[in-house]
């Protein structure tokens, strides 16, 4: 028996040295020249929060370091709300009045331990900036003091606010990684509730399978630049005992039938949950969902950190999407 | 500078043993169980023609063996035509008549070097059957002798004489790795030539980039379990000397604006042209044109040999776009 659990043998890969490719442009030739960006995190024991919570403390220490601390709110105006114990930050870029409908819920990455607070109001605002709309940019609480369930009941809860002030078809939800995990649990919660479903949502890179079945975290170890480790600790966190194969933890198990909204998934070649993204896409159309898949050559877990040619085409990709979905809206 | 003639030191990853995926169809690990299904190929050296010629007619005859010759013919009707001295299979499936104007134009695949004649015919006849519909298979002249521009020539040539008897919106173009290749320069010499484009194009893990410069070559190399080689040999000899990047030979190199039809393109995550694949899809997209990916979990180049449920849904993605685009003719 191997890991996965079938009782087939290994297959052995060699060594290899992997050049930089040419088929991507000089910036993003200049980001995987650097090699692993991090190298791969030891993560504490489960039950030692203190340890975990030090661990997360020092991480946002890091980004706002290296972000120089609060960033701009230039060309946008943010509120904070709560919505049932979890904050909510209300972001409008300028010149979006109150007569604009369009509203997109955006559920931040992070491993579902990291990038709360004032990088999840950063990232809102970013995002807010990049596609032109009203977002909101939920805060929803995190390990190791709120596992399973309470982040996804946080972003169940915000949409459910949101559906106070907005009809479902003004609504997209969208988010990276950890984040694209609870968009698509939250639309099936909220199917589950009986609540109107939303008119899309935006998978970046998702986390679809917690069980960590996806062939290419193992094919892609040591060639994603982002995410340099395959540990399942702050997954293991998150769930906390519960079944990692229930479709709220794992939604590439879920049945999609009926009424996913039509879904845009995206990823790179060198991605570790570029598995994680495909197989949720076979899902979704083997629902009949409309989803779209879009994957860049050499791309690691999320781009190019922004600076790439190929991360704004990405961008155009999405605004391509949402637009279209908001058509029936103008 | 490393073989990508950018300046950039190469990422060293260390061998490694990859389990077997639970993540895919039970058959489809039993076709992974197997490992790699042929050592990478010696290629004679290219001004070898005879050597060539030996080798290509050995691979003939090892297929035949394999089948157990000639295959079978039930359910359809095939009749051969010459379309400037290339042959052309049209192989019609029982109950289509000649009010069903839809027909597929097939260029199989090969390496620009294998798979005419006899396996030409078949693969022809095995694809009308899972689509349905009306076929031509182009078995197109090849290397050693007939290198390009005769290959695509005789693509070109079968279109145009296709056009003499359907509309334009009747045909669609497709076919499997080099014979994706050839499908997409069909289309755009088709436009250099002024005449009318097909409804749609279909194209398999196609290899867009003679100078393989895509990263997947490399990174998956060992891991697709059907290419198992990375040598060059069958594109030179099939170049003749041609620059490799221009866009009949490389197609990703091309200019996709205006017109190209609605494309289909379809990889797995283990394929060694995977990049080819989502290159082709960039640059489509970026083109304007309405180009669908869909990649499944951990296939090599061109699925689980027809023996998996992926590769069912494969065909059903296929059947479900050529019908759309096909459904105005109803």
């Amino acid at each position: 028996m191997n890991p996965n659990g079938n009782p087939y043998p290994a297959l052995s890969v060699p060594a290899r040295e992997i050049p930089v490719p040419s088929s991507v442009s000089e910036q993003a030739q200049a980001i995987l020249a650097l090699g692993p960006l991090s190298p791969p995190v030891e993560y504490p024991p489960l039950d030692d929060a203190a340890s975990w919570r030090g661990m997360i403390a020092a991480q946002a220490q890091a980004i706002r370091e290296m972000t120089g601390g609060s960033g701009s709110t230039a060309g946008v105006r943010v509120e904070e709300t709560s919505v049932d114990g979890a904050c909510v930050y209300v972001i409008t870029p300028d010149g979006i009045g109150p007569e604009d409908r369009r509203v997109y819920l955006e559920i931040h990455g992070g491993a579902f331990i990291h990038e709360g607070g004032e990088v999840c109001r950063q990232r809102g605002i970013d995002n807010a900036r990049r596609i032109g709309a009203r977002s909101w940019a939920v805060d929803y609480r995190m390990p190791p003091d709120h596992p399973y369930p309470t982040p996804l009941d946080d972003c169940v809860a915000a949409y459910r606010a949101l559906l106070e002030q907005h009809r479902p078809e003004e609504i997209i939800i969208g988010g990276p990684s950890a984040g694209a995990n609870l968009a698509a649990s939250t639309i099936l919660r909220a199917r589950a509730e009986g609540l109107p479903l939303p008119a899309a949502a935006v998978l970046h890179s998702p986390v679809s399978d917690l069980t960590g079945s996806g062939d290419t975290r193992r094919t892609n170890l040591g060639l994603d630049n982002i995410l340099t480790g395959q540990s399942m600790a702050p997954i293991l966190l998150y769930a906390a005992g519960h079944d990692l194969r229930d479709p709220y933890l794992s939604p590439v198990f879920a049945d999609f039938r009926p009424g996913f909204p039509p879904t845009l998934l995206l990823s790179g070649t060198r991605d570790l949950l570029l598995s994680d993204t495909v197989r949720l896409h076979r899902a979704l159309r083997a629902a009949g969902v409309a989803a779209e898949l879009h994957v860049w050559e050499a791309a690691g877990h999320g781009g190019f950190l922004g600076r790439a040619p190929e991360d704004e085409e990405r961008t155009t990709e999405i605004k391509r999407f949402i637009d279209k979905h908001w058509a029936a809206l103008r």
